[in-house]
C-alpha cells in the first residue's frame, strides 16, 4: 500500500465570490480537508474570500472576508478560484493574478466566451495554469476529455444541450402542449428560470459555451461573437407539436461542426439554434434542468457524457476538481495544457452552413399547391426528403423535410413560399438535426 | 492568435504489440503528425514496433519491426506504448520501462489490475508517467474524468456496462428471447464474440475493469481476486423474460459501492454480476457493443459517459490521448497523477453487501403457500418490497422482489425457499439494481 506522504507547503487559495458555487467550495475545502491534502500532496488552505458584502456572508468565518479583491490577489496566494461571473471585474483580477503567476481556476464561461485569448496569454506569459472545467455544463466532466483524452483524435463534432433552463421550459412545452410564454411564467416561479432570463431563452448562455466548446475542440480561437444564436423565444405550441407528431422533439443545441469546403478546405460552423431530434436520439431523452454533450471523433466515434449543468454543488464538484489539479501541479510541478489555437481554422457564417430544415405549412386544398411548392424548394436546389399532406376541409396541412442544404437557400426558400398565395400560413420552421441527411 | 511554436527534440514512442489496436496506433501517429506535433510541442516519433512475426506487419514500415521488446525499450526511447495484452511478458517490460524512467502508456486491464501497484510503485520510483485510459471502456473517456475531474468531489458509486460481448448477448437475448447458448453461438458468428469467450462471458474482462475502477474512484488499492464475479452463462431466457415482465432488462453490471457500516466505517464493495434494471434506467437502453458507466459523487450528482467500449480505432484513440499527455509531460516538464491509494478502504465480503434480489417461483396453487415463501423472508429478515401472484390452473406464479438486504441472507433465503413441498420450480433468481430500495 503506499502509504501518506509527509505534505509539504500548503497551497494558499484566494476565493473571488461567494454566491451559490463559492458557498459550495467553502463548505467541500472544508469538509474534505483531509482528502484534498492527500490528494494534492500539501494542504489546501483557504487564505481569503473577496465578497462585496461581507456581513452577508455568515457561513464563512468573518477574518476570511475582504471587499479587496485586487488586495487579496496581490496577498501571498498560490492559486485564485473566480466565481463571481460577468466581464468586469473578473477580467482585470485574472489578468492580474496570471501575470502574476498565480494559477487560476474559473467558472466564467462569459468572459472566457469573450477574452479567453487575452486570458491564455497572460497564462502562457508567466507560466501559470488557467482552468474552467466549471464554465461548461457544470458537473460534467466535458472539457477535459475534450482539451486531453482526445488530443490524439480528430474530433469532427460536438452537439449538446448545454443549456439547463430553457431544457426545462422545452421539456415542459413538449409534455404539457402548453405556450412559450406560460411555460417561462412557470419556470420563473419554480426557480429554473432567473427575473431576468434573457441571457439564457436568448441562448446567449449557450452560445459562450458554444464557442468554449469550439475552442478546445477543433484547436481554434472562437470567440462568442463568432457563434450564430437563436433563443427559445419563437418556439411556439405548434413547432413543439409538429416535432411531435414526427417522432420528433424541439431542444435548443449547441453545435460546432469541423466541415470540409468543395476545395478541401477545412471550417468550423458553431451555433445554438432550436432544433428537431429524433425522439430516438440520446439527448431527446435529457429532461428538465440536465444537461448532455455528444461528441463525435474519427476514432473514438460517438461519446456522450451526462450530467447535472448547473446548480451550486455539481458546479463546485467541478471547481475542486480543476482547484486539485493546479494544486498539484504547484507540489509536484508542472503544468496542464495551454490553449491550443494552432488549427486556426475559419468560423463559416451560418448562411453558407448545411443544415435541414422541417416547415409545416396550412396550404389550399387543392390540386397543384403540392407542385407549386416543391418548385420553389426545386428552384432553390434544395431536395426534399419528407413530404406529408392531409387534407382537412378546404385546407391542408403539408410538412416537408429537406435534406441536407445551405442555410441560406433554406431561409430564402421559406421566404419564397411563405409569399405563395395558395400557403395559408407557416405553421412552423425549424431546423432538424441527430439523423442522417 | 498563438503561433506554431519551433518544435523541440522529437518524442521517441516504442510500440509493443501491433494486433487491431497497434495498428490503428500506428496509423493514426502517421496521419495525425503534423496535429500531434502541434498538441505535443514536439514531434511525436514511432522508433520501433516489438511482434512476434514482423513478417505477418505489412502495413508497418519493415525497419520499425523487431522482435526484441526488451532491446527496444532499452533502446533511446522516451515513452513505451503496450498494447500485447495479458500477464507476461507485459509486465517485465513495462517494469523495465517505468524503472529506467520511460513513461508508459497501456491498454492492459488484466495486468493493471493485478499488478497495478507494482507498476505504480515502479513509476513513483523514477517518476515515469503511468497512463492507461484505454484499458477501460475504449475510447470513453472515464479514467481520467475519475482520476482528476472528480479529484475534489467523493465519489460513492460507479456502475455501468463495461464489456461488449456480453452486452451484446444480453441485448440479444433479450429482443429474441433465445437461450443464451444459441445466442453466444451467434455472437460467435457475427465475431462479437472470441472463439474463446471464458474472459467475457465469465465476467474476468468486467472484473479486471471493475478493479481498476474502484482503485480510483476510492482511492484504495483494490486487484481483481477483490472482485466478486459471476457470468452471464447461467443467465436463462426465464430469467430475460422474467425481467421483461416487470419492466426491467438483464446487464451485466460492475459496480462498485462506498458503504458506511452500523459503525460509522467505511468500506467499498466491488462486484460484476447480472442484475435486472428498470428499463427507464439510461443502462437499459444502452444495446449491443456499447458501454455506459454511471458515476455518483457528493457534490457532481450523477453523471453518465457513454460510447464505444472496445475496438481497434476507438481503444487506440484513448491510447492516443494518454501519449499526447505524457509525451507533453516530457517536453514542457511535469508529470501527471500518481496512484492515489491512502484511502485503503477495505473491501467488503459479498455477502455483507446489500443488495436486492428478484426471485421468481413456480408455486402449488392453493392456499397457505405465499404465507410459507412469506415466512421464509421472515425468518431471514429480508423484507418485501413487491409480490405478484398469478394462478394458471392447478400451478401458481409468484414473484417476489425484495429490499435491500444482506448478499448472505438472501442466498440462504434462495435456498431454503427451493427446498419448500409447495415450490415446484425456481424459475429465476436475480439481483435488482438502479432503482430505491
Amino acid at each position: 500500500m503506499s502509504e501518506r506522504k509527509p505534505a509539504g507547503r500548503p497551497v494558499r487559495v484566494a476565493l473571488l465570490g461567494c454566491g451559490t458555487v463559492g458557498t459550495e467550495v467553502v463548505r467541500l475545502l472544508h469538509e474534505q480537508a483531509d482528502d484534498l491534502t492527500a490528494r494534492v500532496g500539501a494542504p489546501v488552505e483557504l487564505v481569503g474570500v473577496a465578497v462585496r458584502r461581507p456581513n452577508k456572508h455568515r457561513e464563512v468565518p468573518a477574518e476570511l472576508l475582504t471587499t479587496d479583491a485586487a488586495g487579496l490577489i496581490d496577498s501571498d496566494v498560490d492559486v485564485v478560484v473566480e466565481v463571481i461571473g460577468g466581464i468586469e471585474p473578473a477580467r482585470t483580477l485574472l489578468l492580474a493574478a496570471l501575470r502574476a503567476g498565480k494559477s487560476v481556476v474559473t467558472a466564467n464561461k462569459a468572459l472566457l466566451a469573450e477574452h479567453g485569448g487575452e486570458l491564455f496569454e497572460a497564462a502562457d506569459a508567466s507560466g501559470a495554469d488557467l482552468y474552467f472545467e466549471a464554465a461548461v455544463a457544470g458537473a460534467i466532466p466535458l472539457l477535459r476529455p475534450l482539451r486531453e483524452s482526445l488530443a490524439g483524435d480528430r474530433i469532427t463534432r460536438v452537439m449538446g444541450i448545454v443549456n439547463g433552463t430553457t431544457n426545462f421550459i422545452l421539456s415542459a412545452m413538449d409534455g404539457t402542449g402548453a405556450s412559450y410564454a406560460e411555460t417561462l411564467e412557470e419556470a420563473t416561479q419554480l426557480g429554473y428560470a432567473e427575473a431576468d432570463p434573457t441571457a439564457d431563452v436568448d441562448g446567449f448562455d449557450a452560445a459562450a459555451k458554444a464557442a468554449i466548446l469550439a475552442s478546445l475542440a477543433f484547436h481554434t480561437r472562437v470567440t462568442a461573437a463568432d457563434v450564430h444564436r437563436e433563443g427559445i423565444a419563437s418556439v411556439t405550441a405548434a413547432d413543439v407539436a409538429a416535432a411531435r407528431e414526427l417522432g420528433r422533439a424541439v431542444k435548443l443545441l449547441a453545435i460546432c461542426e469541423r466541415e470540409v469546403d468543395e476545395t478541401g478546405g477545412e471550417a468550423v460552423s458553431v451555433r445554438v439554434h432550436p432544433a428537431m431530434i429524433p425522439r430516438s436520439h440520446p439527448l431527446a431523452g435529457v429532461n428538465g434542468a440536465f444537461n448532455a454533450v455528444f461528441v463525435e471523433a474519427e476514432a473514438a466515434g460517438q461519446l456522450m457524457f451526462y450530467g447535472q449543468g448547473a446548480g451550486g454543488a455539481p458546479t463546485a464538484s467541478a471547481v475542486l476538481g480543476d482547484l486539485v489539479a493546479v494544486a498539484r501541479n504547484r507540489v509536484v510541478g508542472g503544468r496542464g495544457p495551454r490553449e491550443s489555437a494552432y488549427a486556426d481554422l475559419s468560423v463559416r457564417p451560418m448562411g453558407q452552413t448545411p443544415t435541414r430544415y422541417h416547415v409545416s405549412l396550412d396550404v389550399a386544398d387543392r390540386s397543384g399547391v403540392l407542385a407549386q411548392v416543391a418548385a420553389v424548394f426545386a428552384e432553390h436546389d434544395v431536395s426534399i426528403a419528407v413530404v406529408r399532406q392531409q387534407g382537412r376541409g378546404e385546407d391542408a396541412s403539408l410538412v416537408v423535410v429537406t435534406h441536407s442544404a445551405q442555410d441560406s437557400a433554406l431561409q430564402s426558400t421559406v421566404d419564397k413560399i411563405a409569399g405563395l398565395p395558395v400557403v395559408r400560413e407557416v405553421v412552423s420552421v425549424m431546423r432538424v438535426e441527430g439523423e442522417e441527411s
